[in-house]
């Protein structure tokens, strides 16, 4: 059997790779591999404890993909030869490539310094549909659960369960939450409002080790506190699946993800990674990133998709840039590029342009809530290299907005007479407009 | 008296001057000469007849000026000369300046040629508080109305006199609503949700005729309807005011604006003029436009107020990008840029993108709408020159997102690549970012 792309993976990464590719070579025949029958929105996962309600809702369907002359195969690539060009499947079939995308994501991390992680109802958030069930239907009977690392999943996990009726603690080894997107003063509000919602949250308390006889019963905190649980989920990051690649011969960064040049292709000819199994480098600071986000992914295999046969189409932005935001009882914050706290580890001089204001005006009108933004931004330059936000509703495409600002590497004092789009019902005034604000306020200080 | 920089006109393009001007020149006196007591939020206005509830609620306090050492003085400026550098009040003082600004705004028009738009109950709408309240207490005990221009205003006054039930009846004289905004096509869901509030919406209807006895009784359409009415408002555009500044001999370009350059200097040394007073050049056609907008007033301003002594903050872009959106029971629609039609009237060779998906993912999420997306690119550059959104809340900063794109001329190649945050609660998934896929549909045609 021969195929001229053949697509390892069914995430993000490898469904986007698919669709840019056969829109731009629609003559070729595109398969992609997935291990699992039925694929999952993976961002959603946390959501459907409660807001989706189930699992089921969640599922991406296949009948776009087929619709489009695409082809999946429910299988798993055990080897790669690059020589021969040719993929061992574990059905005993072999398949042969023209061109090969590794998209083989990332599975979430059990560590294995943490005694008791094995222990039963101890559960991580793995991209699988079955396995989601079946945490699902177990949490169901239970009251006490925690989560240990207060990233975006961990955050979002907990906001759920709380939703859902459940005792939650969320524990976090870093002082505060979110602590890789967002400096401490920023998280302070969406802290207290988990904390209003009877969440409790643990900052500041790295786990010893899980107890329990057979099924999880404690956890054990490093300042010797304990928890009582019925459950343990673990959302402690996610690491790159690189094993049939690294098998291949393909390279491997010191840091653990498949190498890739601006174009996603490996060290091997013909051979392509994007997603999570990547190696990414951060598009401000320089340096390899573990951010895993599907935006990225989705950028990525664009790229990928539509390269495979020559460079048609540049690179826009050489690097990674972290853009997300999460939303906790009607309060969005969101963040892009590199923290304060970020860049001066990186050894970046920074200056901050700090506002807050209202998200619709006059100030009374029907709705209006804070909105607040802080930049970080090049101190000599003036280019901004990262923001957060939080607000209403809207501060996920405001966050976007950022993201463009920083993509464009477009200096505060730019940003500070750029014009913006305004209305009463929706936005901040055009007098307060938030980033153009907090540029003046990081202008200010420069002078 | 003298004060160092004097600007005349107490709206967004005024206020925003003032601020800036304080921001960079701190030891200067700065001075703005306004002829209304008190300030609206201009694009307040139409909300004081249902959302808001009052006219109140829609004033500007003057706190935040006085308390950042500006100095307001209520009067009216009649004589400007520029040779001595001095203003004539209305209260007979004198005010001698070292920069002056002209921020003077835009008036109603109520048109020469319409037979009866002096009649009583006529209206239009003024930014003056007095006005507008008595406006808002003749409407209360009636019960017809009509509105003459669907731009904008036109559009959010029906939509609110509706609300607060009256019978509307919307008249424009284009074959569409919001005609300067959009594209046909565009604007259908909009016009849909407007007549299903019961507005009726007369499109491709000139007005011939205002009839009535003393008060307005009657529109007379140029197809011989005729609409009973008890009050009639006129949206039918702004026109700058230039009066002073004419007299005092500053050029005033064939469209009836104050001339400015770059820097938003006049034809005269040290006279400066920002806002609706205005004549703006269109980004992307480079021709005068009649946009007037209080975001892209205040773009203006903080370049004339930082400039005022020297020029040290460069205008990021040349030329007005008229952004902005509205809402109607919970859909927005916006539009940065060129349309289509626009577009090709300029004699731009242009192809568009155009995508519809969910603004929430998966669509199963509570809450998930429509959202559409309209790009208009320049044919062989591939430059993003306009574009349409309609969708729900975010829609407004969507749009914002959009307009970052067209000022630093993005092309669709380099934003089908680029990077963007999502999330499941309030945006669309970052597989089917609708501006990332309005520019992969319009590179397809392109190939």
């Amino acid at each position: 059997m021969k195929r001229d792309i053949v697509i390892i993976g069914g995430g993000p990464a490898g469904m986007i790779t698919a669709i840019t590719a056969k829109a731009n070579h629609p003559d070729k025949s595109i398969v992609f591999i997935r291990k699992e029958e039925r694929t999952l929105t993976p961002c959603g996962i946390p959501y459907i404890f409660s807001t989706l309600g189930t699992v089921e809702k969640d599922m991406v369907p296949d009948d776009p993909f087929l619709n489009k002359g695409l082809e999946i195969i429910i299988d798993e690539a055990l080897d790669v030869n690059t020589k021969e060009k040719k993929i061992v499947l574990a059905s005993k079939g072999e398949l042969e490539y023209e061109k090969l995308v590794f998209a083989t994501g990332s599975e979430p991390i059990r560590p294995k310094w943490l005694t008791g992680s094995d222990l039963e109802n101890v559960f991580v958030i793995k991209k699988d549909h079955k396995y989601l069930q079946n945490v699902k239907d177990i949490l169901k009977e239970q009251k006490k659960i925690a989560v240990i690392g207060a990233g975006f999943i961990g955050v979002e996990m907990s906001d759920e369960l709380a939703t859902d009726g459940k005792e939650v603690f969320l524990i976090e080894k870093l002082p505060y939450i979110l602590g890789r997107a967002f400096d401490e003063d920023f998280t302070k509000d969406m802290q207290k409002t988990l904390s209003n919602k009877g969440i409790n949250i643990l900052t500041g308390s790295g786990v010893k080790e899980l107890k329990g006889n057979g099924k999880v019963e404690k956890v054990i905190l490093e300042n010797g506190k304990e928890v009582e649980v019925d459950s343990v989920i673990l959302s402690m990051g996610y690491a790159p699946q690189v094993s049939v690649a690294k098998k291949a011969g393909i390279l491997i960064t010191s840091t653990g993800g498949i190498w890739v040049d601006e174009y996603m292709r490996t060290s091997v000819e013909d051979v392509f990674a994007v997603g999570d199994c990547t190696q990414r480098i951060n598009f401000i600071t320089r340096r390899p990133t573990p951010t895993m986000l599907a935006s990225t992914a989705t950028s990525e295999a664009r790229v990928a998709g539509s390269n495979l046969y020559n460079i048609q189409n540049l690179k826009a932005f050489n690097g990674t840039i972290a853009i997300f935001s999460t939303k906790v009882d009607g309060i969005v914050i969101g963040s892009a590029g590199a923290t304060e706290s970020e860049a001066k580890a990186s050894d970046f001089e920074v200056i901050t342009g700090d506002f807050e204001g209202m998200d619709r005006h006059p100030g009374t009108i029907p709705g209006a809530g804070k909105q607040k933004v802080k930049l970080v931004v090049a101190k000599r330059s003036g280019i901004i290299i990262g923001g957060q936000i939080s607000g209403g509703e809207s501060a996920s495409e405001l966050v976007n907005v950022l993201g463009f600002i920083i993509q464009n590497r477009m200096r505060v004092d730019e940003v500070y007479t750029s014009q913006i789009g305004t209305h009463p019902l929706t936005t901040s005034a055009p007098t307060k407009y938030p980033l153009i604000k907090a540029a003046e306020a990081a202008m200010m200080k420069n002078i």
